[in-house]
Parts: structure tokens; sequence; C-alpha cells
């Protein structure tokens, strides 16, 4: 895998100047040749299910397609279009902060692969998944 | 394929009551034997891209779970939860309201599987995909 | 959706080329505008339970691996290198032949989507699924 | 993780005695709590691309379901049905033995996820991917 090409600074700038990633309150919480961490607090907003309380399946599906591309931007040094994305559901999001950690799989010279962990604060698994990313030279 | 057992006003009150659904602003826009539409207007918020101006990936793939997850709900009579999804991107979503049919393709005893397309308001497909979900008998 | 670049004997010949498609008998029985149909006749090595007799996954996501691709190649004029797949698995495929459908679902300048189905000799689904390919120009 | 439960015997039994199995060749040929590997020599009717040579994607996927299960079962004590499964092909697979590495990703009470690498005899990524299982106990 190649160093990373863009810098701690410029990828949380990057990520934090989305008006959707602000609303989420995306932070920038880890970075290294590895791959990427970002942390959400949690918004009463995410809730799918007002009895139980879990977050929404397509908060996590957010995190899973934004940090595996970011880990991706990380190395080439821009970011990239999805493809495809697809998330595993692996236990309910309960209220708390969600914690997702993102490495880049594979890097080819037309797509990329990157796969992505949501963690509760306890540090257990909620979900994990991969996104497919367009990664050719752009025109 | 079964006669739904949750009825219009029903589905249409379940999706509104989330949280979620709420902030995004998702209204019951179609419902028959065949599948139901959602449709949701814009919120600057949805951007990702502040240059283009395009909305983020995780709000289609939050359509593309949601409204596949409805239509199998209507065919059960109840709510149930994602195995696991995926969403192919085809297009940038630009400004404007988005609108997401999704359909049961097949039921299960344990678990099923719904598909789900998102278009713009000029009827181009922008993305699509599946929700594979439990549907085992509530214990 | 552009018309059939590839005629049908072109088609036929370029599936029936390839010793992983002579080694399954597919067969292309169906090619219009709208997608193609290929089958597979039984093989007692398809098995993968003895005890019950049905036949492996990855003979079923093979098929829609293939057709998916082919249904694309026939709008293109040429086949193309698969970027992902996936399959759901609906029911299990007992003894019989297999046919598969495919369709084109949206076509790319850098990559496209097909979908498939796999059906047994009595028309009920037996799998689903689709590819990603890479559409981009050859260099 | 728990500790497995089926024995590196067991385990090699059950795959062997799958007629596709026999027919690719299939062996195990690594076993610990941490997932299984499995090794599957060259045969010519792999090919997909008689110009090129590279192995048909339908293969990689079958390596991909087939570990991915069974490093699940050799957890559970017993095989599993496959929900879904999806392959990303990072590379063509050119002639030679193929080495698939599978872990279980996550265990749960109703459905289960595993993940799995094909490597050529080099040790290069050729592709990944996962698959979803049914684990709810059989009735």
């Amino acid at each position: 895998m190649p160093e990373n090409k863009m810098s701690r600074d410029d990828l949380a700038e990057r990520i934090s100047v989305a008006p959707f990633h602000k609303w989420l309150g995306v932070e920038l919480t880890g970075y290294d040749e590895d791959g990427i961490e970002v942390t959400v607090p949690w918004r009463e907003e995410f809730v799918v299910n007002v009895q139980v309380g879990y977050t929404h399946g397509g908060i996590l599906a957010t995190l899973i397609d934004m940090a595996a591309d970011y880990a991706i931007a990380a190395k080439l040094g821009r970011p990239v279009p999805t493809i495809d994305m697809r998330v595993d559901y692996h236990r309910p999001a309960m209220q708390g902060k969600l914690i997702c950690k993102a490495q880049a799989l594979k890097l080819g010279s037309q797509f990329s692969t990157g796969e992505a962990q949501v963690y509760d604060e306890n540090g257990k698994l909620l979900a994990s998944g991969r996104g497919v990313y367009l990664t050719s030279p752009p025109k």
C-alpha cells in the first residue's frame, strides 16, 4: 500500500466542509498509514425506532461509505466517487457516539475497494461493510 | 406474492413517526400491491460536495434501505430488521426532491429480499439497490 | 437503453468458447433488446449437499455474473471485466436444468450495472443478483 | 469469538464429500481458531478467456462462499445455508493454484457473517468478499 498523499489536516478539512458531515457532526479522530477513524456524536434525529431507540441503518451506511471513501482519499490525495457500497448490520446501534474505522483494501488504476467498521463507545461492532470507488484519473 | 397486510394509513403513520424520517421529510407517496413509493424534499444538509452540490450517497442508501424495508413491512404487517443492504450509484444526485420506489422481491419464512430505486424529479435513475431483512417470526 | 451491438450468433459463439462455460454446458436460449437468457443442463458435479442433493451456490453465482456480463456485452459489443458481484439466494436449487435471465440495468461511460435471475425448470426463482462491470473504453 | 466446535478432520471430511468440491479439487490446508484455508489446484476448465487465460469469476466466487461458510461451520459445528454473498475482484486470476483464507466476522443467533480472500500462489490478492449465513437453530 503506498504512503498517504493527503495530510491529516487536509483530510479533516475536506471532511468537515460537507454540509451533511456538518449535520452529522463528523470529526476525524484517527489517521495513520493503515487507515482513518471518524467519530460522530449522538443526535436524537438518528433514531428510527422510538420504542427501542436505535439508530437508523442509513446513518451507519453513511459512515461506512464516507469513511471507506476517505481512507482511499488519504492514499490517493483526492476524494473519489462511490461506484457501489454494502453494509452488514451486526447489532442494533443504541444511543451513544459512533466510531467508524476504515482502511483502503486494494488500490487499482481504475477502481479501488475500501472497508469500514462502525463501533459503539464500548467497542462493540455494530456494522461493517465496503465501498468500491472510481479511481481512474480525472479527465 | 401475498396481499398487503399493512394498510396505507398504518404504513404512512409508521414511516412518519421515526425521528430520522421526520428530519428527512419522508412522505409515503405511493402504495399498492406491487410496492410502495416515498418522496423526500430537498434539504441543503444533504449535500456532500459544495462545489458541485450533489447529495451524499448515505442519503440515497438510507432511502433504499428504508423503502425496501417498508415494501416488505406492507406485505408482512410489521417492520423488519435489516440483515444487510447494498447500493449501486448510477448518477450524481443534484438538488431536487428524491423519489424512491420499492418492491418486495422474495418473501421467505426466515429472511426476505426487497429492492428499491431512487429517481430525481425528472425520472432519472440515480441509485438502486437491495436490502435483506430478517423475517422469522418474532419470539 | 441503446440497441444491441453484438448479434445473437456472435454472443452465442463468445459464450460457448470459454472452457468453464463448456464444462457447465451453457447455451444461449434467449436474446432480444431487453436482455438475454442462458440455460445450463444438470450435472452431478454441481451438487454441494449429497443428502439433500442441492446445487452449490457457486454455480448460481457463476450464472449470475456471466449472464449479467453478457447482457451488457450485447449492448456494448464487447465483453467486460467484473468489478464486483453479489447474489441473493432465495430457494435451494434441486436437480434439474437452470435458466438464467439477465438485463443491462444502467450503462455508464466508466462502469455499468447488470442484473440476473436464476430459475428452475418450473419457473421458480432460485437466486438473483447483480454485477458491476468496468466499461470505460479499452486503452 | 467462541472456540471451534468442528475438528479439523471433520471439517476436511465435510468439505471433500461435496461433488462440486471434488471436481474443484478443494483441500483444507489451514485450520485454527482464527479461520480456515482451502487450496484448489489449477484446472484448464476454470478458464473464461482463452486468449489471456484467466480464471472465471464464478470459480473465485465459489471459493469465497465456500470458505466463509466453512469458517462459520468450524465455529458452530455445522455447515450453514448462504443468505447472500458478494465478491470484489481485485486482479485477473492467471493459471496456478488458488488459496482461499476465511474468517468468521460476526456470529449471531439468527445470521452470521464471514469473509474470505483469494490469493494466487505468489500471495497476490485476487478477490475478496463476504457471505451472510442463516445460523438460527435448525428446527
